[in-house]
């Protein structure tokens, strides 16, 4: 079979691979679509060299059908899956308190274990999670990304009839819009780039351009000068982190979604003076992965909209490339499919 | 009547004053004590001119007995009470939510309006708290700073058996551990003052010098490398606002207690990597006058060992001048004694 590989340096290669059988637990999935996303970019542009083991096999956002299956495994073969990415190790403080998605030694399949850029992806069964009929393989290729938009959404706390702040209109952002719009709230999303606020407007948010207009007036004028029930922080520059906090009301919540790997200043006066919530959100768990594949067989999220294009696995690196020279939302690599 | 006037300059001036009749809805409270706080220390050392209405009676920290009331108030002349020192609007977005201790328009009684700090005091009765019989009127003078502590620890939702890390001992982290002692859990109190380490420990706090020691071990080792269920900082120091977040548990809360004017970095990093939640607490509500009042008169604070010295109203400039040069944990003002 063919497999992607990281192999440093900022190139992937594509080439022959062993397949490996599945042992007993394990199921071995003939991979159909595998999206590539900012942290993927993060391990090719050689940012996580310290962390991945070269040649890497990368990929996790991903679906498709059961090719065989260990034993003592209750999942039938041609089953169409996705798989939540996550191994945990059950005993350290974070699992013995419940916290099994951000286990002190999670193993996130796909950067510290092997991925699904391959034709064959053997996994536990355990990180198997079936699909529902009539749901197509290129749209729950969306479902690990939608599902990170949905936790950061349950995080929250968001109601219906609520008020949403997402500031960033990149892909989480979007999708924690769409998620915010099918749980009834209303969603001010706030981009500099044109196109993707035009997306954005089309799946029902007020949009702001917040460099030619006044994020913060907006948010003012649309709840009655109380401000927002939930902020979402997606943007990741110290101005949007410094600002985020002042768009929420009293008691209102903020999610600082974008990854921000040095502490950046934050207005703790306003946390205080408005008695805040900050919520930290990381991953998922399983009941965020089940509901990003309800909201997406429910046709509630643009996925046709949202995948930009579709490269076969020999084309691998040049989606890298696309991704790092434009402003693409989603490239899917059909990781079944031969030549450009 | 006497009243000690803030007067800028840093000065206060103690001298007669107009004694105001209660009108209707209103009470006349002949005070007794008046304790001092960090809130005051900043009017007169001149921090918060632009704030407070010069000439200015301060304080906010009482209790006293009624005078005399005005029409249709529901209180006995004679009866010992205390004042929760805010008054709202009733109609910004914060009343309407339900948030009316942190009113957009909120009177802090003692800084906006005239406090304490003279021998008869008229306010509302509707912000008037009765005491219970049997609690001394200067132990009743800790009641508004204690129920500071009793909204820290509401708000981090602290619970029996949890352990707390209170960063800081000065009068508010003292009694926020005294507090948390109270709900059932374990308090880990870091705070470089070795009289006051000792104050903590007395009062069954795991003490810790965090210049000499080594708070995040010792903490680790407490907790079986879990980390502490909430952090509260109370220090307001650059290092331990960025610290703060480091001693909590996945999912653990951090409050961040002390002011800090300016945004300072924040580890959002770790907020996201334990799914923190860092909670912002002001002032306080009713029922945490309730509970401050209910554990004073349980016996469960050590009022007389936080009373550090008990000035006449004449020495009111005194006691700022102690707290500015010493580290006195409360100083009361005797409002009704006469001469030092
Ligand atoms: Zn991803
Ligand atoms: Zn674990
Ligand atoms: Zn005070
Ligand atoms: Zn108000």
């Amino acid at each position: 079979m063919r497999a992607a590989k990281y192999i440093g340096g900022g190139r992937v290669e594509v080439g022959e691979a062993d397949a490996q059988a599945p042992a007993a637990g394990e199921v071995s999935i003939r991979v159909a679509f595998n999206g590539i996303c900012g942290t993927d970019l993060h391990i090719v542009q050689g940012h996580m060299d310290a962390r991945v083991d070269m040649p890497a096999t990368i990929g996790h956002e991903m679906s498709g059908v059961i090719e065989a299956v260990g034993d003592g495994v209750d999942l039938a073969v041609g089953a169409p899956v996705t798989v939540m990415p996550l191994r945990w190790c059950g005993s350290c403080a974070a699992c013995a308190a419940g916290h099994q998605h951000i286990c002190q030694r999670l193993d996130f399949v796909g950067i510290d274990s092997p991925g699904a850029l391959q034709e064959l992806w053997t996994v536990p069964a355990s990180i198997v999670v079936p699909l529902p009929e009539g749901l197509s393989l290129q749209h729950a290729a969306l479902v690990e990304p939608l599902a990170v938009a949905v936790h950061d959404v349950r995080r929250s706390r968001l109601a219906t009839g609520e008020t949403a702040v997402v500031i960033g209109g990149g892909p989480i952002g979007q999708l924690i819009a769409v998620v915010a719009r099918a749980t009834g709230a209303t969603v001010i999303l706030a981009e500099p780039d044109a196109a993707r606020r035009d997306f954005a407007a089309q799946q029902g948010a007020i949009v702001v351009d917040p460099i030619e207009g006044d994020l913060a007036a907006v948010v003012e004028e649309r709840t009655a000068g109380a401000g927002a029930d939930v902020v979402f922080e997606v943007a990741g520059t110290r101005g949007t982190a410094l600002d985020a906090t002042r768009h929420a009301r009293t008691r209102g919540r903020v999610v600082f979604v974008a990854i921000h790997p040095e502490p950046v200043p934050v207005d703790l006066h306003r946390i205080f003076w408005r008695e805040l919530e900050v919520l930290g959100a990381r991953v998922y768990e399983r009941e965020d992965f089940e509901r990003a594949i309800e909201l997406l067989a429910a046709g509630q999220v643009p996925a046709d909209a949202l995948i930009t294009r579709v490269v076969p696995l020999d084309a691998t690196m040049e989606a890298f490339e696309a991704l790092l020279s434009a402003a693409a939302m989603k490239i899917l690599v059909d990781v079944q499919g031969v030549g450009a």
